[in-house]
């Protein structure tokens, strides 16, 4: 198995509030790509809805990844006042949320 | 933003007993990762540990993402009998488990 060189993973699971409505969603959704233009250290973004089947998601609805490199570059990120005005707009709409940075080992087969 | 192929990912976060060793969690690593050679529509398989700042990681400290062609993929792998022989020697050593799949919708700066 090999280490993405220097490659940090941001994953961030959300549970929304019941009253946020689907259009609040997608916009939440698009301030939250938009990052990407906006914080340098931010390298790419994607995102989906749950459709697993083993009903072990716990609640989380939605799951967001972003990729940083080096854990500098998160840092940068946290702070940065676009992450900070986005991310208060985010936890209005949050009931719950799940946040773990890894350095990705990996295998393709 | 695009919406990748087919592609399903399947991510695990997971929260080890105390009692497992770090010896034991190296083998649960390998034995996940060896799935790959052994499940047809099990296409890759990545993981990291826990290095976020931001303290929402709930207790998780490990993830795992594979990937798969569709959400038959991930249902085929599900009952797949190398996938639950895993399972159980997994879930002997789990705290809290915690499973999203999702088709990644992405954007690259």
């Amino acid at each position: 198995m090999e280490e993405a060189n220097g490659v940090v993973k941001h994953v961030v699971l959300a549970k929304f509030k019941e009253e946020t409505t689907s259009d609040q969603i997608d916009e939440i959704i698009k301030a939250f790509a938009n990052l990407v233009t906006l914080i340098e250290p931010m390298k790419s973004f994607q995102w989906g809805k749950d459709v697993s089947i083993e009903n072990l998601h716990q609640g989380f609805t939605h799951i967001f990844e972003s990729t940083f490199e080096g854990t500098e570059g998160v840092a940068e990120y946290v702070v940065h006042p676009a992450h900070v005005e986005f991310a208060n707009f985010f936890r209005c709409h949050l009931d719950e949320v799940l946040v773990i940075d890894y350095k990705p080992t990996f295998l393709r087969s």
